[in-house]
């Protein structure tokens, strides 16, 4: 985007310096040819990849001739021909490595939430019949967690009977660990704030108090440098349709420890998780690995874009990543402060206590945050008061921060954001 | 298909009189111009929709633009703006007069193995919740079941502990009800066999015996008469993918009776699954119907691939559907009779006690199947020695039912299935 594509604003807010700041930057970003690969029109700048991350035009032609050739003409052949079979697999491989795990650790499957109800079942199943912990009756988490995973904790206690969901604030946790807790689950980046949990910390204090420790990277993977093995987590899950861009509602994904293989059990047992799903034995014989948590049949459409859009990552660290996502929050946060706005900056400064994402409170941030997509700078409002941006890494720039933050400066000084189609409330905000 | 199309074999075998029957019976079929909705290969003679449905080029059209317009440069608005977010709804709306239920009944969402896993759980806890059931520890399932559907109840047993599966013949289900039993699940359609339950009469039966049923219509909703009300059933669950044609592991859906709405629960409970979703409330409060067995963000490609496909339903009832497979199914099975092979017809000859499907027995099913699909029939194999072959009313012709019988009798004839490349083993069978 040339120089003199910039808003008025810019210069008038005195942001020409941090435009050059971030022209610079971009020049040495060794992540900023990975943007070639997204379809983001010119103007457009992106800020909800952690609701929606933005498709790649290969995503398009692959789905075209999934649906084309191999279901229109292949049709059931397609299965094993096109390999449709495999592609659980295929993409637990590609995810592995973003998540500190080994692929046979991970299984591509369900939504985040079946995936939580499976992953704190099994835990608790193998606290109670393996671990001796079936007095422990307690599964732990915070109310900062996104509810659907409190939901879910609820729903499990309510069908097994006798389990209680004990619900403390984030930073009370360590403290709420007692020998009633079976599972600890939560998850690392609070969605609102984007405070980062210390998961080796607490995983190590869910561990010294006799708990398995479930983690929700629904914000993490693909962005941070989450490292399961190296927080010595038991079991994860995870969401592909945030900053893995692989399309909406794209298929979650779980991870079992392999030191728990043998001695877990998927409470949701489908055809697909079994170790021969095609003999059609009525007896279960699961997968000797994470596949065992597979269930039903994959959706392939969704699952081969997910695939597709996984080759975006191809070659990188997930250190690389985290880097970047800590040079762009890190950018847009001076940049906040600089401009001396009513804006309050909720998510935690030190770059090790947060996600990929800064939240910036204002008693008008719904119409706020519409106006900033009007536009064309596309966050989310999170109620009550929140204006939440994520700031993806592979299409992201740091040209895109100075523009979201000149907009943000502009906005508030003119006032322009208090008009009544901003207020007009929508289903999905 | 003109005439002279027709292969040698079917004058050698006698079947030109059949040949001439069938196009007689497909000039009257008020079914026929829906198979010009359908992308199918002129010369393929199509007979697995049971496994997976034939896609409509419709479909192809809907999905690129979903893909390019609405995620590529729509982003995250287009779960407003492109009605993402009613999808689930819509298709709840298509589904529903096709299974004799009301929109508000069903809910479309996860995989089959998932919502059984629902609806199975949410029966228990209604029997021990609300009706004063909870001594009542059995589900109660037949052993010609799916597989997915014994594991599925199984590892709900385990997860809640002290539950018994019981596992016995299909035709000794009334005998084993009993007063422990709280639940009865099994399949409408034998996946092997064609096999068709009575399912007024064991739903009353299962009633009388004080248990709720479950029924999964994995190879009855889109074929059948399905008629829940009439049963009386309490839930039900069912697959997309096969007549419904909603593309490769498309969205299941699970049906909870009305009557119920109130006290049932969803024991896989998530976000979508809330009245308020997008107001993020620790507190959950269910939608006030079925629509409160959906929990992740749903795979919103293949939601939108089976809404299109859908669209081939439009404005049909069940009974005529039932009615053309009826016939299909009628016609194979006495040209196979005529014909006078090895072959045993294992599916029932009473057109009310079975489904859409004809399944032959033969000592080297798996070889057979094989070069009947060399030839452009395609069926499926299931061990150990059925070949089966579906009849999806929509686009089967009666024609093609004389091409799959006149290639199978010219195959068992000339013994030219005998061939090594088609005893070789793949994944998928």
């Amino acid at each position: 985007m040339p120089h003199h594509h910039l808003p008025p604003v810019v210069v008038q807010t005195g942001l020409d310096q941090a435009w050059r700041d971030a022209e610079e930057a971009d020049s040495h970003d060794p992540l900023a040819p990975r943007r070639d690969r997204f379809a983001l029109a010119d103007g457009l700048v992106y800020l909800d990849g952690n609701s929606l991350g933005a498709l790649q035009p290969s995503v398009a032609t692959r789905i075209q001739q999934l649906v084309t050739d191999e279901w229109g003409a292949g049709l059931i052949r397609s299965w094993n021909d096109a390999g449709w079979v495999d592609l659980p697999g295929r993409v637990a491989r590609q995810i592995a490595p973003l998540i500190g795990a080994e692929a046979q650790e991970v299984a591509v499957t369900d939504s985040t939430s079946t995936n939580l109800f499976k992953a704190i079942g099994a835990a608790w199943m193998l606290q109670r019949d393996h671990l001796g912990g079936g007095e422990r009756r307690v599964l732990l988490t915070d109310d900062a967690n996104f509810p659907t995973d409190v939901y879910v904790a609820r729903s499990l206690a309510a069908l097994v009977g006798g389990l209680e969901v004990r619900v403390v604030p984030p930073d009370e946790l360590m403290a709420a660990l007692d020998t009633d807790v079976a599972v600890v689950a939560v998850t690392e980046i609070d969605f609102r704030t984007g405070r980062r949990h210390d998961a080796p910390a607490l995983t190590a204090a869910a561990h010294a108090a006799g708990a398995l420790m479930v983690w929700d990277l629904a914000h993490s993977a693909g962005v941070l440098d989450v490292d399961l093995h190296a927080w010595d987590a038991d079991l994860a899950v995870g969401c592909s349709y945030k900053y893995l861009s692989g399309g909406p509602g794209a298929p979650a994904f779980l991870y079992a420890a392999a030191r728990w293989h043998r001695q877990l059990a998927n409470p949701v047992a489908g055809w697909f998780g079994h170790a021969a799903p095609f003999a059609f034995d009525l007896a279960y014989t699961p997968a000797d690995d994470a596949a065992r948590f597979t269930n039903g049949t994959p959706p392939v459409l969704s699952m081969a874009a997910l695939e597709t859009a996984m080759d975006a990552f191809a070659g990188l660290e997930a250190a690389q990543l985290q880097d970047k996502a800590t040079d762009l929050t890190s950018r847009f946060i001076a940049l906040v402060d600089a401009a001396g706005t009513e804006l309050e900056v909720v998510t935690p400064r030190d770059p090790a206590r947060r996600g990929a994402q800064v939240s910036l409170r204002h008693q008008d941030a719904y119409a706020l945050t519409q106006a900033l997509i009007d536009r064309s700078v596309i966050g989310d409002h999170r109620p009550p008061d929140l204006v939440r941006l994520g700031f993806a890494p592979l299409y992201v720039r740091h040209v895109d921060v100075v523009h979201a933050v000149a907009h943000l400066v502009s906005l508030l000084r003119s006032g322009d954001w208090d008009q009544p189609r901003f207020h007009a409330r929508q289903t999905v905000t």
